[in-house]
């Protein structure tokens, strides 16, 4: 399952809580669409804003409404013992692999973060996926910590950030790490950005936050790099370029909230506060954005 | 309770929860040592790694065992519902004051954080302690952000981080920040490393990790500043130099930590996982720094 694209749908929701039918309706977005996997509870689906039993929930309709497409969830947390109880709790909700970033309140070290791991990897049986994410955890891996990650039982593909839009730098970082991680690890691009650039110089897989609400021009891009056309994945990706440059701006959670508000797939607001999609200027240029990418 | 040394306890862990016996312990030091404020369930008191029930155990605890110094408690949380739910909590519990940092996941915007504050001192009845900490919230204050927070209602006080050991620097900046922000709210270091040097250049308050522990010093050199002797507050303060090295190459939570662990004043380890405190080496030279500083 980690491989071609794997959607991050939102979690949205309302005061009262969880706006269960709005993210059923993500998922069927992405069953219809026929992405490879589906990473419910990612960045994108705000898991570390949510309680155990919110998180449980969400798990649970992912798996329910995923016809069948395999379902991973992030388990992080700045505890490892709430690390490990949402480990049982996505095992026990029917999830087909695991996804886990190093979250922090005080920075981590890499002995921390390895042990981490390696305590969580000895509870597991389902994969796990290394989530990468410096932006949000405060703790940049080393190449280093990669390897005696990636050796770990259960650990089965890398979130990777940072990876470059140029395509000689990501195809020489991308035959670096090949060579120190075992060959059943797979390396994805996490930032949707360089992503068409990294599938097209060897990388596994895209986990993708635009494909949580938009599946069909990434999966587009994603086959034509599987079937090696790269310049027609470069050309579909370099059409999003409006969307992309908002996400540079803006954090793409916050893009694409404010693109399922606008398009009333789900109510406004859909964030957890403090969290706020795009507002005035920035709301209106995305629904401009919008309308030339997706409505012509 | 925003002037002289506030203190900030451990909040001791054991496999099964909080060490209540252990934190009575430490706050009973802090009595008899007379400092003139308490931060539990500050960063050093591990507030980002409970569960509620927990944080509202030991606002309580802290609260019945303060011998009438004021106790102040963070309420942080990545989400402001649960920031809310905390302030209400520890408001019943009978805190003086409470402290908020801009905890975050998604790295928040200068507008998330003034409404986040703004939200929260909306729904107080006791001060509120501004907590500036760019290492642990991946967020960094601007002076206009200061100044708009300032103004809001129950701000009373200001945890600054970064604050020089150079004392020109460190004059300059809060006589820069006085302009900024209304008399009533005071000014307050974070670091212990350039407490010394803030408490003799004009700052109000020193929010001090290692004063949660070793009270004695801390309050010596805070007294000595308030009585216009810097000269000793910051030769006591260089006294100390061993530990601010073993802080900076560490953190001060995991030497704190590792410090009360050797002394037996709370049981080995701590620390909530993922979290370690010192090992190897790095324990064996802080048992021969407590030997230099302590026990001669």
């Amino acid at each position: 399952m980690f491989t071609g694209l794997s959607a991050f749908p939102l979690t949205p929701l309302t005061e009262k809580g969880i706006d269960e039918k709005s993210f059923v309706r993500l998922m069927e977005r992405l069953v219809a669409a026929g992405v490879d996997s589906i990473g419910a509870l990612g960045s994108t689906g705000s898991y570390a804003y949510l309680k155990h039993s919110e998180r449980d929930r969400v798990a649970r309709l992912a798996v329910e409404h995923a016809g069948g497409i395999p379902v991973m969830v992030s388990i992080g947390s700045v505890r490892t013992s709430d690390v490990l109880h949402l480990a049982e709790d996505a095992q026990r909700a029917g999830v087909s692999a695991v996804l886990l970033a190093p979250v922090s309140y005080q920075k981590l070290t890499s002995d921390e973060v390895f042990t981490l791991y390696e305590t969580v990897t000895r509870h597991l049986s389902v994969p796990l996926c290394v989530y990468d994410n410096p932006g949000t955890t405060n703790f940049d891996f080393t190449d280093e910590l990669y390897v005696r990650i990636a050796q770990l039982p259960h650990v089965a593909s890398i979130k990777i950030p940072g990876l470059s839009a140029d395509p000689v730098t990501t195809r020489n970082r991308l035959d670096e790490l090949r060579l120190l991680v075992p060959s059943h690890v797979t390396l994805g691009a996490a930032g949707d950005l360089a992503a068409a650039t990294v599938l097209t110089q060897g990388g596994d897989v895209w986990y993708s936050v635009i494909a949580g609400l938009f599946p069909e021009i990434p999966l587009a891009i994603t086959r034509a790099a599987q079937n090696g056309d790269a310049q027609t994945a470069l050309a579909l990706s370099a059409r999003l370029e409006p969307l992309w440059a908002l996400f540079r701006q803006h954090g793409s959670l916050r893009v694409v909230a404010a693109a399922a508000e606008i398009l009333g797939i789900v109510s406004a607001p859909c964030l957890p506060l403090p969290l706020q999609s795009l507002s005035g200027d920035a709301r209106q240029h995305l629904i401009s954005v919008l309308e030339t990418l997706f409505q012509n």
